[in-house]
């Protein structure tokens, strides 16, 4: 059902796993589309715009988790029918969902093709997408090995939804030779026009040979006969008829006639456009150069190949091996590139797809904390978003406090010097948001300053309308609550800024970091351990919650992670909050967030529990959360317990645990539904959404903690944490401009670990004097697990 | 293909005009439905919440003209399995479209039918709603005409759309014996977190006999073979699955077993909830008891009883009387009582329909006026919305600033006092917004007084961001646009006023707004007067529009209705625009509001430009501005022009102009599409929307004009204008408690018209002293037409 190689993925059933796709993205646009056709493709304009909708007017959201599909859902859907035989199907499976001989998705990473047979006939369906443009290149190659002439009817079809109440149109256009529809962007009040005006009017399906007939309106075309069996291929022509405020529509029929063992290409273009002249000039860059795709594409790579894996790995897990060589950089490459498609990304997010840039080739540009830092308030508060053009619109979530923001700085930071070395960095000069300037080391402690005055009478982080969980909304709303969480992410933070400090080197001022972390570590278990692990917070009213008396919600990850980063725990309480852990929150599928998962509103948390149990941060396996877990366990140095969970999350590519996820091992999705206690037939289920915190650290856990690759100041820390039952591994490591060649394995003889220079053992196993261009290999002799 | 009776419109084919259908209402929610099954409904929460969506998260979003459907549209099927046949159908047509031997759509006032025949079988379908509750009573009754036992599987399908990405679910409930839908409304804002509270999360499918399965998932219920196949159909029984957090549904099956003869009738009720109690009542009252849908529908035509017309007419004209008589006033009413589905409707459409009140049994409710006056500014200013309930959320339109909303007050106060002689309620007091008081004549004056201050060094209207007309955005929002309607508008509504005065009487008071109307008549004849017609207006750059130099919108509808009502044009201009308005806007389907409609933006009168040709305010024939005009001509005394132009707007129930208008004769649209120069194929379709002031101008016109019964101060004005080929009428007429009986007829030897009563002529035409309870038979004698 799923095949998995170094290039691709490749699924053989369109009904396997219904919601099953992949996904391209270029500097502009984001195409999702599934195996079965059903697509989704926005573009930035500033901000994003979807190219099409459903025939409803629909809302302007976020990218839903477990997508509907439905019959009018948008798609691209390419008819075919066979003129001397009762015969229609349509590529790639829907609407007609016709059965083919064989069905091949191919999922690569800068391209999306089918491999289908249908009565005798080779088809092969591509797309792809070139480097700048907004638009989406599809290719159909249809091949006749038979020893009959076929004499076929083509008919892509793309459907455009309802575009608008104010004016909508569609219609052939013989200069461009394709349907170019029209529409307004409704609005009402006059202030908003600007951006009204400011919106691609024109969407198209363009072709590079001229059609046979057309027609740009939904409603005659499906007539009575529906998508799956429309009235249209029932006439010798489409109707030629444009959509005159009606739903439009953009389709063509096209007539190839293919004797024994003929072939044809048809290639089309698929966008949206501000201006008609934008179009013309596609067309003409892509349909009407004869190698217009192939250059396409070698856009696309260049464009893509900063996003390549700063480690490969060759693993005794050749499943890992193709996920984490290929597909994972890739993931990060998405969301460093892209901001998560949005103008104001959340500050946390924005910092920790930072995080995720140093695991990549093209590395991680120190613009962005400077970004990030140039909106920064005098007081040293980071706001919830930020802004990365002068229109983007702020999005609802950032209207919402949460108070956590700022403690993703010194983590961003250690992760980004550890990689750099760029120590430089931290006395650069930056802006504060009123135009005061200080510099970044600065910023990093009146941000730490702040977060350390905004704490209650016991020392606890107040938590407002939420922290790193965003719908924790009614924890701290009066002002009085706690955020557990935060504390201890708080202690972490100063540890971790301490560090940098340490390095810099400052070492004083590294001490008082400490000490501070070390108080708030006290606070911590004086406040917030409840016997078995810590409290997720104290809220208005002066209630714990994430505590063994409660109901739902007894206990959470995250207190556990942080609580293990920062240190609080003494050996003892570190045991007790293990167990728990694994007891209450552990999953085949996953760790959950929390446990049991919450089946009402409790308006002394809030949100988060009005979501449907085991979906989202509803005590989901949230996958972000459970990455924190992993990091930590890394940094308990139990690396079995640590790999488990981080293996476990990897999307199946067995047909039971496949159809369990409903995805394609091509991303880490933000959750796989948990609360499997309570419902453990749904539980693993893949929310389909690949924005998520958890590709960066997932991504840094591997090249750090699993291979022990890791960067400080003096050089490369060979500090590998293999699973037991690994014998051996090989890794190249790009690293501050060199190549490491890291070759582990376990030796009966060996007793404790030793790295190999050139036959030398490494003093501390520490590279040093690291010279870029140069090439390192190293030997990593572990000793057999006991 | 249409039957029209007194009682019901029948419509015999569910394909001819795909998108007609009928609407229901009652005190909190309004159904509307097509002959093939879509549905959509709304209840007052208090403001519009919608029943069900389509599959993606739709905009909240007022109703949409020429609404699309599509497979998945929220709708109310019923599928219907042949268990001894490989025979599928669903009621009443869609999704499985199958042939029906018979097929009739029946729309009455207060229910929905269908009769339809298949494979030997009789099937009817109702709805109904009860007086108060957000609930739909359905019936289905099954009648085996036929010598062989049938062996039946009924299967209703409400599609609930996809709820929330909160929480969603749905599953069947012992208790209430249906299938429960659950979903929080999302929200991210904490400020929005009542609003979301006080959403009804509930909905529901109950029937009254136990199901022997049902579902709650949609994915699962259709599977491969689609809505018009499903796959949960080809197994026995149903999967007996809930939705969590998958999109729901409501499903259940039933296995009717049908003898020779045999009948079998099952009862189901569709609605939503706040509370789960609310519908274990609304169960107990109309499912569990034998008489619940009768007494439902007794309770129902109580409440539709004040919405009976004053009018009933017997003319040669059947198709107008069986409009006139029962839908007109039932569209009216719908108006009046559920003030558009809006908890802040705007002002000019609060006046308006409360104007329509007058052609009801029930009459207006002065309170209306004083709710409006109460949210007066002490400046005269008022409001562009009138809040109904505290709660109200203030619609976007009522964000935009217009300029006419004082206009309507004389209007629609003199019909009001026209029609009830209660000229008390100039005395009565009322406060304006800011609590001060002033007596309702106080409140007029200020308006008055406020509008003759907003305008310009040359005396005409200021416009700000529109008039009457909402979509005039850009004309004078920089503070200096004037409309050419307004001005006219005003010099007609100060007329009015003065009328009232005199007639109160304060005849000095009047005398002074008469002179003031005059001088802007001559104001409007120096500034507006284009040659042949008025101008639309003059923009903010000074450039006049609805002028003959314009290519677009060269001649606007409005600017020569209301000349003619406020009396500015000398006869010779009369003439000069009454013949440029025929040859300019008129078409077989209704005048034009303006022409030729706007194929592109233009900034200098803004967002209507943007409307699509012949779409609403861009040219349409837009019913509301045709009802200005044909009232314009009746005061002109052109009853046969304005007769014929009143009758073109009436939905046809020929074939031709059904399938044209796409509509039941049921409603008055708000517009047909027109453009008819540039798009004659499409003109003359309905928007399909039923909120237009059309409809209390329309009724009012009929009563006041048509059949001249118009109330005054001493009585009963008889003024007919029939058309001259009408030889003869007969009108019942509800006039201030007394019923009025006129009998017209024309007679060869007239010469001038008698009103006799009781064999006696009466004077001046007026019926005076006029006793409620009392009878009054009139003859009207009236000349041949010459």
């Amino acid at each position: 059902m799923i095949e998995s190689s170094d290039q691709a993925v490749t699924l053989t059933s369109p009904t396997a796993l219904p919601k099953a796709g992949s996904f391209l993205w270029n500097r502009r646009m984001l195409l999702q589309i599934t195996a079965r056709g059903y697509a989704q493709a926005q573009a930035m304009w500033p901000d994003p715009v979807k190219f099409a909708t459903g025939p409803a007017w629909e809302g302007k959201t976020f990218m839903q988790p477990e997508q509907n599909y439905y019959a009018h859902h948008p798609g691209r859907f390419f008819y075919l029918q066979d003129r001397d035989r009762d015969a229609l199907c349509s590529l790639p499976y829907e609407p007609v969902r016709a059965s083919f001989a064989s069905f091949r998705f191919r999922a690569e990473t800068d391209r999306v093709q089918w491999q289908l047979g249908w009565k005798g006939l080779e088809l092969n369906l591509s797309v792809q997408l070139p480097e700048d443009d907004p638009v989406e290149l599809w290719q159909l190659t249809l091949h006749n090995p038979g020893n009959e002439t076929r004499r076929l009817k083509l008919v892509p079809y793309i459907p455009l939804g309802y575009r608008s109440w104010m004016a909508q149109s569609a219609q052939f256009d013989e200069t461009l030779n394709g349907v170019l529809s029209e529409a307004t962007a409704p609005y009402q009040r006059l202030q908003d026009y600007p951006d009204s005006q400011a919106q691609p009017v024109y969407r198209y399906l363009l072709a590079d040979q001229a059609p046979s007939s057309w027609s740009g309106c939904r409603v005659a075309f499906e007539g009575e006969g529906g998508l799956h069996n429309p009235d249209a291929l029932r006439q010798a022509q489409l109707d030629n008829q444009p959509a005159r405020y009606d739903e439009p529509l953009a389709t063509m029929q096209f007539e190839p006639v293919l004797p024994p063992g003929g072939r044809v290409t048809l290639r089309f273009a698929i966008g949206m456009a501000k201006q008609r002249d934008e179009i013309e000039t596609l067309r003409q860059r892509y349909l009407m150069t004869p190698e217009g795709f192939e250059q396409a594409q070698a856009g696309l790579r260049n464009y893509l190949s900063p996003g390549k894996g700063r480690v490969q790995a060759q693993s005794p897990d050749p499943e890992l091996d193709r996920f984490s060589n290929l597909w994972l950089p890739r993931q990060i490459h998405y969301h460093v590139a892209l901001n998560r498609m949005t103008g104001d990304p959340q500050t946390r997010n924005y910092l920790q797809d930072w995080i995720g840039a140093n695991t990549l080739t093209g590395g991680a540009d120190p613009q962005v904390l400077i970004n990030a830092l140039s909106q920064q308030h005098a007081s040293g508060e980071m706001p919830d978003g930020i802004r990365l053009h002068e229109q983007a619109q702020l999005q609802y979530i950032n209207q919402v406090p949460h108070t956590d923001h700022g403690i993703w700085l010194p983590l961003a930071l250690k992760a980004y010097l550890d990689e750099s070395n760029d120590y430089a960095l931290l006395d650069q000069d930056c802006p504060f948001a009123d135009g005061s300037h200080a510099t970044v080391a600065e910023h990093l402690d009146r941000a730490m300053q702040y977060h350390l005055a905004q704490r209650d009478e016991r020392g606890l982080c107040y938590i407002q309308q939420g922290d790193w969980c965003d719908p924790m909304n009614m924890v701290g709303h009066k002002g009085k609550g706690v955020s557990g969480w935060l504390t201890l992410a708080l202690a972490y933070a100063l540890r971790q800024w301490a560090e940098i400090l340490a390095a810099w080197p400052q070492p004083a001022r590294a001490e008082h970091y400490q000490h501070l972390a070390d108080q708030l570590n006290q606070v911590a278990n004086a406040q917030l351990w409840d016997g078995h692990w810590y409290a997720r917070g104290i809220n208005d009213e002066g209630h714990a919650f994430g505590v063994a008396s409660n109901h739902e919600g007894r206990i959470y990850l995250n207190p556990q992670s942080w609580a293990l980063l920062s240190g609080a725990p003494d050996p003892h309480q570190a045991q007790r909050l293990l167990a728990s852990v694994d007891e209450q929150l552990g999953t085949p599928y996953g760790v959950q967030m929390l446990a049991p998962a919450y089946t009402g509103m409790n308006e002394g948390i809030g949100r988060l529990t009005q979501k449907y149990p085991g979906t989202g941060e509803n005590g989901s396996i949230y996958n972000h959360a459970a990455m924190f877990w992993v990091y930590a366990l890394y940094q308990q140095r139990m690396g079995d317990q640590a790999f488990s969970r981080l293996r476990e999350l990897l999307p199946g590519t067995e047909p039971e645990t496949a159809q369990r996820h409903g995805q394609l091992p091509l991303f880490l999705p933000n959750y796989y539904r948990g609360a499997f206690s309570q419902y453990p037939d749904s539980a693993g289920r893949s929310s389909g959404l690949f924005q998520t915190g958890t590709a960066a650290w997932y991504g840094r856990i591997l090249m750090e903690q699993l291979y022990g690759l890791r960067g400080e100041r003096q050089g490369l820390r060979i500090d590998p944490q293999l699973p037991s039952h690994w014998p051996e591994a090989r890794v190249t490591r790009d690293f501050r401009g060199a190549i490491i060649e890291v070759h582990y394995r376990r030796d009966p003889h060996c007793e404790a670990m030793r790295v190999c220079y050139l036959g030398q053992a490494l003093q501390d196993n520490l590279l040093q004097a690291i010279q870029p261009g140069s090439h390192y290999p190293l030997e990593v002799v572990l000793p057999e697990a006991g």
